[in-house]
């Protein structure tokens, strides 16, 4: 999905609320701003969005030196999403589908994202997306590919996200090889946050080595490129994920919520809709 | 009230709502976004803030090669306040106390307002603040200077907000000089917006010169300081009116509605709500 003018606003809100999360002064803060303005006067709306949040959020850690701006926020998001599995784990249990139930459970843990917004109320979440229906539901074509593959290659997104995306992983018929960032950029997860929700337990953690979010593949190691390649069905979690990964086939399954309007348009679905995509079907 | 760095991004945005509005190109979309992002390297944040936002529009106006992008809205704001009307007359009618109906009216009103966001509920609006508490309410105080006084300066707001305005006018026991924009900025009332509300009929109509949001002494014309600061009483509506002359004095009361939360916090009210605020009581 390329860039959208709309994208800008968004990413100079962004590169504030990440100055500020990284306890920036404000000389700081005007620092980045002023920054980030030169990259977007230079930026290629013909990139995915994420290219360019990514050049963003590097500008924040160099400028506040602050290796991981989103560290706390990654904790309070896994601290939340533990507090809530047991309550999860009898959800599941008393399901009827729980395979439909572990991809809402998954899908409702994409709300802790800290791009489209600063804010988001899990529990009403969690409630809202084991109930709503789908926007886009690609739900029997991933019924129909999981018993057709050895192993499934699972793209996190967002720290705390990680506990909800073991309950799904767990009802998977087949092993699973969960991928994560290879270093901070937003409240991705990365290898520690994965080990918080003891993903660790359930599959193998393996990381894409880049610190983009999404997953740009320019930016991966040559090792998570071979996984990837050969992988017969990729699971991608988030906004971010669909952002760079849209046009990469019918392999890939996207699950997410949309929090943003421009991600919602492409989509032709409304914001707060609930997706289980299969790619590929681009017109 | 000076800048903070949280209206950076609203800038941004509203640049490319403003160059939408006016029609532009995705080209001159992004030519617009260049120039503002050039504007914000350089600008200093000690201004008021409508001092930058002004910049910001005459970009879009240049660029654009429009000279009021929001022609349009400020028309369906026209006609949508005047629809209300003859309903909101009957309210004054049988109203207990008429002067606090007509401020708060004249109040509601002020939710026609294209800078902080594009989208509004007129009606919806109306029926809130006639019932909803003052987060600040200076009602007493400037009931006490109505009866002192030989005339009000009424500074405008925006087009269809006219409409709510004259029903406070008619209020009013003291004649009134209404001041409004000497050419577009946002949806901002012009000469001719004020003409269309039929205020010629109740007041004098003034122009301040300017073609700023709020209302930049600096830019307005001899004649306007003149009645400015002769004025003994001077009503002014809404958010860029107390973002510019916050610190002009006790003759002041402004009267809006809190739809940014800068200017909330700075004012230390919750957003969406109503205000009406006498000067010179800033600690």
């Amino acid at each position: 999905m390329r860039t959208y003018l709309d994208c800008y606003p968004c990413f100079v809100r962004q590169a504030l609320e990440a100055a500020r999360m990284a306890g920036a002064s404000e000389c700081q803060q005007r620092a980045v701003l002023n920054r980030v303005f030169d990259l977007l006067q230079r930026a290629d709306s013909s990139d995915v969005p994420p290219v360019i949040g990514s050049q963003v959020h590097r500008i924040v850690r160099q400028e506040v030196g602050s290796s991981d701006p989103y560290r706390e926020v990654k904790e309070a998001g896994a601290r939340e999403g533990l507090a809530l599995y047991p309550w999860m784990q009898s959800v599941l249990a008393g399901a009827e589908d729980r395979l439909d139930t572990a991809v809402r459970l998954s899908i409702a843990g994409n709300i802790i994202d800290f791009g489209p917004a600063q804010q988001y109320d899990l529990a009403e979440t969690v409630q809202r997306v084991l109930a709503q229906p789908f926007a886009i539901d690609d739900g029997l074509a991933l019924r129909e590919a999981l018993t057709r593959v050895d192993h499934v290659l699972f793209l996190a997104d967002n720290a705390g996200e990680t506990v909800f995306d073991r309950l799904l992983i767990e009802e998977l018929p087949v092993p699973v090889v969960y991928a994560v960032k290879g270093a901070p950029i937003l409240n991705d997860a990365t290898r520690e946050d994965a080990l918080a929700a003891g993903i660790d337990q359930v599959a193998e953690v393996v990381s894409t080595g880049s610190d983009a979010a999404g997953t740009i593949l320019d930016g991966c190691t040559k090792e998570f490129l071979g996984l990837y390649r050969e992988a017969e069905l990729v699971i991608a979690k988030g906004q971010a994920n669909y952002e760079t990964l849209s046009e990469e086939g019918a392999r890939l399954f996207f699950l997410l919520q949309t929090k943003c309007p421009v991600i919602a348009r492409d989509l032709d679905v409304p914001v707060r809709s609930i997706v289980l995509r299969q790619g590929g079907q681009l017109v």
